[in-house]
């Protein structure tokens, strides 16, 4: 019948649409994305809220066996859930050409995502180019592609939203290599984090796109009833504790002046209760604990 | 107590989310913004859902009566309820402002806007730059700011979203210099109007910023079950009749492979019902009605 993508939006079971909901009580199997973005609630908070057995998608699912997933969507209705906006991460792309190809309609139930929720900042969205991912580094990866894109959009004076990497279910490969399959502990990247490997590959590459006085803005559980929004100096808001997941990051371009209104309530001085950021021991360790 | 911001989504009451419901439920006072978009379902539709009077707020309420929404809104609930997400529109900004000016706590329902939705149209919503609006020219005003923008973006090979102009409870100023208030019907700018404002843009500045080979997405209708998407030449998008509104407008910047693949069943020729446009006899009228 039809193949639902549906988005779940931001936060936890509640932020689902009323028309999104009527779609998902009507399929027959309904599998959740996880591993582009995660809700902040259980799994048995949402099979309750639809009264219907949630599967988890993990990426290797998703990607290797996309046929299970659609298989009779064209007999019965089935529901693919993504965090935020269906259209968020191009995993799904993949998923809607397939249904597509196999002649199964396609209905999408939009909606809020970061890409427009970013807006609570402060910051004007039609004023933000290209927004960048940031994955975490490794020892041997380091990859800055972003900074063209930053450097770019900086000297166009627009903002840059920074998707901040999130490690779900990656296979420890130490033991992978030794024949056994052992998950991670999922990982998410923290504010902090984020502004510590920008300002390395700033020095790095030395081309003044951004420094420690850049104005940006960190943005934490948005949605969430304990939200946090901080407009700080890349420099300070690397010391300021954004608690639990998820993060984004907003780098700011030229800032006008009812931007500057919207964004003073989000500034350190205003916000007495922060909490400072200590860095863990284990460097390994430096994300936003769940 | 709070002023409540709350999206509604893109197309009708069923785009609430279940956290907007909740909080427009407990809200003693419910206004809706119904001048920088609309909803495409009447006002009784969402006083049914709500089991609350529903306020229509026109620009000149929000501009100046804002004291008005706001009163006691720091005793008791009060909403005031956007379509799209409340990021979208910078009206929103000021009212934000003087409540907090007034001690009175903001809380923001994230919703779907077209600044997220518009992935729908298959282009990855990451490589949109900077999005512009493009307003009804008049004999006298025919203001073409934006063309900097979109050159800037094609340079730099990403997309751009166009806003298209709204015109709700618009004074007819003949009448109005004669010391009558008549309020003209509401207008809403086609995909076709827009397509023929920018192309005539581009002859006057002539810098080949884009042209009527350039391929740009129509959009209309998003999230109703009758939602058309088209991709084509600008010049042949201006002869598909994309009926009632709202419509957007995508100018493609270089297109990606992934993104070439999902445009594909937006084609003209993979889309056989698609009717032919034909303008209005009076040249005044050439928007899409509702």
């Amino acid at each position: 019948m039809v193949l639902w993508l549906i988005g779940l939006g931001l936060y936890d079971e509640n932020d689902i649409t009323l028309r999104g909901l009527q779609a998902v009580r009507k399929c027959s199997r309904v599998y959740l994305e996880a591993y582009t973005s995660i809700l902040l609630c259980n799994k048995e908070k949402l099979e309750e809220l639809y009264g219907r057995e949630v599967i988890v998608a993990d990426r290797e699912m998703v990607e290797s066996e996309a046929e299970k997933i659609l298989k009779d969507a064209d007999k019965e209705d089935v529901a693919f859930l993504v965090v935020g906006d269906p259209f968020g991460a191009t995993t799904h792309t993949d998923l809607q050409l397939r249904a597509r190809q196999q002649g199964i309609p396609v209905k999408v139930v939009h909606n809020a995502s970061i890409m427009n929720a970013v807006g609570a900042c402060g910051l004007q969205l039609y004023r933000f180019g290209e927004s960048i991912s940031i994955v975490f580094f490794t020892d041997t990866w380091r990859p800055d592609s972003f900074y063209d894109r930053i450097r770019d959009n900086r000297r166009a004076g627009v903002h840059t939203l920074c998707l901040l990497d999130i490690k779900v279910k990656e296979p420890n490969l130490e033991k992978l290599a030794r024949g056994r399959v052992v998950y991670e502990p999922p990982r998410y990247m923290s504010v902090n984090t984020a502004v510590e490997q920008l300002l390395e590959v700033e020095s790095r590459r030395g081309e003044g796109a951004y420094g420690p006085d850049t104005l940006a803005i960190g943005i934490a559980r948005l949605q969430a009833d304990d939200q946090l929004i901080v407009a700080a100096p890349m420099s300070e808001l690397q010391g300021i504790d954004f608690g639990a997941p998820l993060h984004s990051l907003v780098i700011a371009g030229s800032v006008h002046v009812m931007e500057e209104e919207m964004i003073e309530c989000f500034r350190i001085h205003n916000q007495p209760g922060l909490k400072p950021y200590t860095p863990p021991v284990a460097a390994s360790d430096d994300e936003c604990g769940l």
